[in-house]
C-alpha cells in the first residue's frame, strides 16, 4: 500500500503521481500534526458524523450568496448543529467544538460566536455565584444571546480612555448606563448588529463622581420576544468589511439608561447597596483571557495558512503552465524554483507556527494551574511572549497566504479558491484582540526592562531573557546562535538608543517612543527566536525516523529562510561573512529541493477535507477545472432577466439591426 | 490666507491645525502632481460639472448593496455619464475620460469598462479599413458591447499554448470555432459574464491542419435584442473574485460555431478566400498594446496608493490614542514614529510611482513616435523595462496600501473606510497583465543577454544597462551609486550562478530556470534603480523652491528606505559599513521628522475630493465618527425581520420569560 493515503482511482494523475512519490506514511504525519493518534482519529469520527448529515452541511457556497442570505445559511447550519451537537460530540470539549464548528460553519463567522466565545466564559469567570445561578442557563441554552461590548467608536487600543458611563444611583439601587459622545458609541461587537439579546458591557465605574475605571455590566438591550431594541438603546449593523461577513459588528449606545445595581458583574469587584467599592484581589487577573484568547489565535492562524497551502501546493501539482526547456511539454508549476520559494518557506513556517500554538497552549495551562496555587511568576513572561507571537505570526501567515495566493495566479483571485476568505480572515487578525504594532511595543518594554536589570541590579532574569545576558551564544544548534544574535544585537542596540536620548535629558516616555521602530524590530527579533527554539526542540520529539527527516528538512528551511530575510543583522559588524550570508541561501534551495517530493503528501497530511476546505483550487481529487466551471454556474449573474441588462445595456444594443 | 487651500471653518480643529502648519501652497503642490496648472484646472472644471449632475454620482454607497445591486447602479451611472459626456468632456482625451471615469464610476469596474479599454481600440489597430467601417461605428455608440477573450481555463500566462481553434474551411469560406477541451473555455474576460454581445476571440487559427498561432476575431456571442446566447456559445459569469466586483468576468466556450472568413481582424495577419495566410509585416507588433496597458497601470497604481494615503494621514491626524508621556492628554495618532514609518515611506513611494508613470508615458510616446517612422530601437529596453515596473509598482504599492489600511487599526478593516475596496483593487494587478513574477523573469531574461553582450562581444548596449559595465559608479548623487552597486551586483550574481551552472554541463534553460529566484531579486534591484533614477531627475525639475523642499525630503525618504530594505547588499564584502547602514535608518527617521508637519497638506495635494475617495475616514472634514454612524446605518442589516432573527434566533430566545 502506498504511504500516502490520500490515493484515490481516477484522481487526477499529476497529482496521484505526487503522492506516489511520499517517502512517509501520510497517516502517521497526520497524526504527529494533530497531536497523536487519539485527536487524529477523534477528528475522523467526528467528520463522519457530520458525513452523515447532509443537513449540517449542504448550503450554497457562500460567495454566491448576499450578506442577509449567508447569514441566513450561517444561522440555519447553526441551529442544526446546536441540535444535534450533544449527541455526537463532548460539547464540555474545546477541541472537539472547534473541530466540529470548523467543518460545519466554516471561518466567516457565526450568530452565537462571540456569544460562546466571550459572553458565556464571562459570566462564568467574573459573575459571582448568585449572578451566575441567575444568567448561566439562559445563555448556555441560548434564550438569550450576547455580546461583549467593549471597543468604542473613538477608543479601541488604549482601553483607559474609553468614556461609556455607568453612574451609581444609591437612591434606586441602580446604575445609570450613559454614552455622553459619538466616540463614545461601541463599535465592533460581533454579533451586535442583529443576533444579541444581551452584552456584556465595560464601562467606567462611577461612584459618588469618582472614576473607578472599565467594568463589566449584564445588559439586556433587546426584547427576546420582538428582538426590538429596549427603549434607552440605539442599536445596530455597522456595514460590510474586508471580510467575515457572516459576523454582524455593531453598534450601541445609550441614554441614561437605568440597570439594576446587581447588574454589575461582581465576582472580583464589587458595589455594595450604599455605595461602598470593593476592588478586586488581582490587578491582573483580566491577563489571563487575553492569554487565552491569543494563544488559541495563533492556533487559528496557522490553520488559515495550512488551508492556503493545501490549495495552493495542490493546484500547483495540477496546473501546468510554460517549458523550462524549449519543444518540452509544460511543466507542472511546482516546479519553478520561485513557484518552491513562494510556497515552501511558507509550509515551515506552518509548521513553525502549530508548534509554537501547541507550546503557548501548554506554556498557558500551566501558567493557569500555578495562578490556581497563587504561583504568579510565568504570568508576566507569557502575556508579553503571547504579545509578540500574536503580532509575528499573524503578521506572516497573512503574508505567505496572500503569496499563496498570488502562487495560484488569476484562480487564486477567484472565490472559487476560497484563498480571498482564508486572506481577509487571517489579516483581520493582525489588527483584532491588540494591533500588531501595540503588541510588539509590548513586549519592547518589558525587553527594556530586562536590559535595565541587566544593567543594574542583580535581579533574577526569566528563563526566556536568559540570552540577552550572555556575549555569546553557546546553543548546540549554531543557526540558534545565529537568532539569539540578532535579537541581542537589535535589544542592545534599542536600548542603547533609548539610554542615549535619556542621558540627553529626554524623558523616558518619549525616548522610549523616539525609538519605537528600533522597538518594534528587537520585539520581533526576540519573538523569532522563541518560534525557532521551539521547532528545533519540537523536531527532537519526533519518533518516526521517516518523519523525522521530514520535520528536519522544514526546520533546515525554516531558519534559513527567517534568517536570511533577516541577514543584514547578521552581516554588519562582520559577525558572519558574505560567503556565509550566500551559504545561507544556498541551504534554502537545497531543503527545497529535498522537500519538492514531499511537498504534496505534507499538506494531505493537515488532514483537512474538502468539505471544510471549501475550494474548488485544492480539492483532494485534482479535478480543478470543470469544478471551476460547476461553481461559475451558480453564480447569480447567470440567471435571466438581470435589472443592469433589462434597464440600461437592452436599450443601448436593441437599436442594432 | 493660509497655504493650504483646502482649510475650511468647522473643520475637525486637529486637521485644520495641521494645514496651517503647510510650507508650501497646496495648489502648486497639486499642479505640480497633476502635471501642470492647465490640467490641474481642467480637473477641477470636470469636478465642477459633475457636482452640478446629481444623477451622476448620488448611489447607496456600494458596500450596502447586492452585487447585482452595485452592477445595476454603476450601469445607471454609466448610461447617465454617456449621454453627457459630450456635453462636459473631450471624449477623445484619455485624461479627460479618466478624470470624469475615476470621478462618476470609482474603480470597481462597469460594463463597458474592457469595451472601451481593449474592444474597440484592437478593432481601430487590428481591423483593416473595411472591417473598421463594418464595426467601429456600432462599437463606439454601444450598439455592440464587446469585450477581450484570450485566457483561458488552462492558460494565462503561456499564450503559445492557448488552445481554442479557429479552423478554415474554405468549402463554405468560414472559420470554424472551436472550444476542444474543459481547459480551453475562455476565462476571465471582463463583461463577458452578462453584459458582451460581442468579443475579440483569440484563437489558433488553423489552415489544412497546419496551425499558424493565436489570433484576433471579431465575434457575436449574445443576440443584441434578447441577449441570449447565439447557438454553438456557451457563455456567462464566473463569480465574485476578491475585488473589483462590479465587473461579471466570464467564461465562454464555443460548439464548431461558424463566422464568416473576414471575422477574423486582418489588418496585419490576412487568410484569403482559398485558405493563404499572409503573416504580419512587424512581428513584435503585439508589444505596444502590453506597453500601453502597463504604463497605464502603474499611474493607476500610484492613485490606488495616493487615495489610501489621503485616507490614513487625514484619520492619523484626527485620531487620538494613548499618551506618548504618562498623565498627558491623548495624542494624535500621526505623532508616533511607528505610525510615521507605516505611511511616510510610502507617500514617498507614491510620489516616486507617479514620476515612474509619467516617465513611461512619456517614453512610450517616444518609441510609438519612432516606431511609427520604422525605429524599433527602444522598443526591446521600454517592453522589458515595462514588464519589471508593473512588477514592483503593483507589488510595492499593494503592500504600502495595506500598511496605511492597517494604520487606521479596525476602522481600516471596515468598508466605510474604502481600503478594503483600494486593496483589494490594486492587489490584483500584482496578477493581470502578467503575473509579477513572470514578469521579473522576463526582465531577467533580458538583462542576462545584456550581460552576455559585456561578457562577450562589442555590441553596443542599450543606455539603461550602461551601468552593469562599470566597475564602480561615479554619480553625483551617493544613493544612486548605492543603487546601481546593488542591481550590478545583484545581476552579476546571477550571471555568474547560471553560467557555473552551463559550464558544468547544464541546459541552458535549466539553467536560468536553477537561478530563478537570483534572477528575480536582480530584476527588482534593476527597476528599483530606474524608478530612484527618475525621482532624483523629477525633483531637479521643481522649480518653486518650497515645493523642491517638500520632493527633496520625500526623494530622501524614498532613496533611504528603499536602500534600507536592500541593505544586506550594501553590507556584503563591506562595501559600506555598519556605520553606513545606521546612518540610513538615521537618515530615514530624519527625513520623517521634517515630512511630518507637512503630511496633511502633501496628500491633500492629490486634489481627489471626497467624492472620488469614497471614504469616510478620509474625510476632507475630518468628522470621521459622526459620518461613520450615518454610514452604518444605511446597512441592509438594519432593517426589521431580517430572515435569520425571524427563523432562528427568535425561536430560541421565544422561550424567555
Amino acid at each position: 500500500m502506498p504511504l500516502n493515503k490520500l490515493i484515490r482511482d481516477g484522481d487526477n494523475q499529476d497529482l496521484t503521481n505526487e503522492r506516489f512519490k511520499s517517502t512517509f506514511d501520510t497517516d502517521l504525519m497526520a497524526s504527529e500534526l494533530r497531536g497523536g493518534p487519539e485527536k487524529l482519529a477523534r477528528v475522523r469520527e467526528l467528520r463522519d458524523e457530520i458525513t452523515k448529515r447532509g443537513h449540517l452541511f449542504e448550503v450554497i457556497p457562500s460567495a454566491h450568496r448576499t450578506r442577509i442570505e449567508r447569514i441566513e445559511d450561517v444561522s440555519k447550519l447553526t441551529k442544526n448543529m446546536m441540535e444535534i451537537l450533544p449527541e455526537i460530540a463532548d460539547v464540555t470539549s474545546n477541541f472537539e467544538m472547534i473541530t466540529v464548528l470548523r467543518d460545519v460553519i466554516g471561518i466567516e463567522g457565526f450568530p452565537l460566536a462571540i456569544h460562546s466565545l466571550m459572553f458565556v466564559p464571562t459570566i462564568q469567570n467574573q459573575a459571582d455565584e448568585e449572578q451566575i445561578e441567575l444568567w448561566l442557563m439562559d445563555a448556555i441554552q441560548g434564550k438569550i444571546i450576547g455580546t461583549y461590548a467593549q471597543t468604542e467608536l473613538g477608543h479601541g487600543t488604549n482601553l483607559s480612555a474609553i468614556e461609556t458611563t455607568a453612574t451609581f444611583d444609591p437612591s434606586t439601587d441602580q446604575f445609570i448606563i450613559h454614552t455622553p459622545t459619538t466616540t463614545a458609541n461601541k463599535w465592533w461587537p460581533g454579533g451586535l448588529g442583529s443576533c444579541c439579546t444581551h452584552v456584556i458591557l465595560v464601562a467606567n465605574l462611577i461612584i459618588d463622581n469618582k472614576n473607578y475605571g472599565p467594568h463589566p455590566f449584564f445588559m439586556p438591550i433587546r426584547n427576546t420576544q420582538t428582538y426590538l431594541p429596549i427603549p434607552g438603546v440605539r442599536v445596530g449593523d455597522i456595514g460590510t468589511k474586508m471580510g467575515i461577513n457572516c459576523v454582524d459588528n455593531g453598534f450601541l449606545g445609550f441614554d441614561n439608561y437605568r440597570i439594576p445595581r446587581r447588574n454589575m458583574l461582581m465576582k472580583h469587584s464589587k458595589v455594595s447597596k450604599n455605595g461602598v467599592y470593593t476592588a478586586p484581589s488581582h490587578p491582573k487577573v483580566g491577563y489571563t483571557t487575553m492569554l487565552y484568547m491569543r494563544s488559541e489565535m495563533i492556533y487559528h492562524q496557522s490553520q488559515y495558512l495550512a488551508m492556503a497551502l493545501i490549495i495552493a501546493i495542490r493546484y500547483s501539482a495540477v496546473r501546468r503552465q510554460g517549458e523550462i526547456q524549449a519543444g518540452q511539454p509544460e511543466v507542472q508549476i511546482i516546479d519553478y524554483q520561485t513557484q518552491q520559494y513562494r510556497l515552501l518557506p511558507g509550509l515551515a513556517r506552518c509548521i513553525a507556527f502549530i508548534t509554537a500554538a501547541e507550546t503557548v497552549r501548554s506554556m498557558t495551562e500551566n501558567c493557569f494551574k500555578g495562578l490556581a496555587h497563587g504561583n504568579s511568576e510565568l504570568l508576566a513572561d507569557l502575556h508579553n511572549l503571547s504579545c509578540g507571537l500574536k503580532a509575528v505570526v499573524t503578521n506572516q501567515s497573512s503574508q505567505s497566504i496572500d503569496q499563496a495566493r498570488q502562487a495560484c495566479g488569476g484562480h487564486g483571485y477567484s472565490d472559487a479558491s476560497y484563498m480571498p476568505t482564508l486572506f481577509t480572515s487571517a489579516i483581520a487578525a493582525c489588527t483584532y484582540e491588540g494591533e500588531n504594532i501595540v503588541m510588539l511595543l509590548q513586549l519592547a518594554k518589558y525587553l527594556m526592562k530586562a536590559m535595565a536589570k541587566i544593567d543594574g541590579s542583580s535581579e533574577e532574569l526569566g528563563v526566556l531573557m536568559q540570552y540577552l545576558k550572555n556575549e555569546k551564544s553557546s546553543k548546540d544548534n549554531e543557526l540558534i546562535c545565529h537568532f539569539e544574535h540578532i535579537a541581542r544585537q537589535r535589544v542592545h542596540h534599542a536600548y542603547r538608543q533609548m539610554k542615549s536620548l535619556e542621558t540627553s535629558g529626554i524623558n523616558k516616555d518619549v525616548a522610549f517612543t523616539s525609538c519605537s521602530v528600533d522597538m518594534a524590530k528587537a520585539a520581533r527579533a526576540h519573538t523569532k527566536l522563541f518560534i525557532a527554539n521551539g521547532f528545533v526542540e519540537r523536531c527532537q520529539q519526533v519518533k518516526e525516523p521517516e518523519i523525522r527527516k521530514v520535520f528536519d528538512d522544514l526546520l533546515e528551511l525554516y531558519l534559513c529562510y527567517e534568517l536570511s530575510e533577516m541577514a543584514l543583522d547578521l552581516s554588519l559588524d562582520g559577525y558572519l561573512s558574505s560567503e556565509g550570508v550566500y551559504d545561507l541561501r544556498h541551504r534554502i534551495y537545497e531543503a527545497m529541493r529535498r522537500l519538492r517530493p514531499n511537498a504534496v503528501s505534507i499538506v494531505d497530511s493537515f488532514d483537512i477535507c474538502d468539505r471544510e476546505l471549501r475550494s474548488v483550487l485544492g480539492r483532494r481529487d485534482g479535478h480543478v477545472y470543470e469544478n471551476l466551471i460547476k461553481w461559475a454556474q451558480m453564480s447569480p449573474l447567470n440567471q435571466k432577466g438581470l435589472p443592469h441588462v433589462e434597464k440600461y445595456l437592452k436599450p443601448m444594443t436593441n437599436s442594432k439591426l
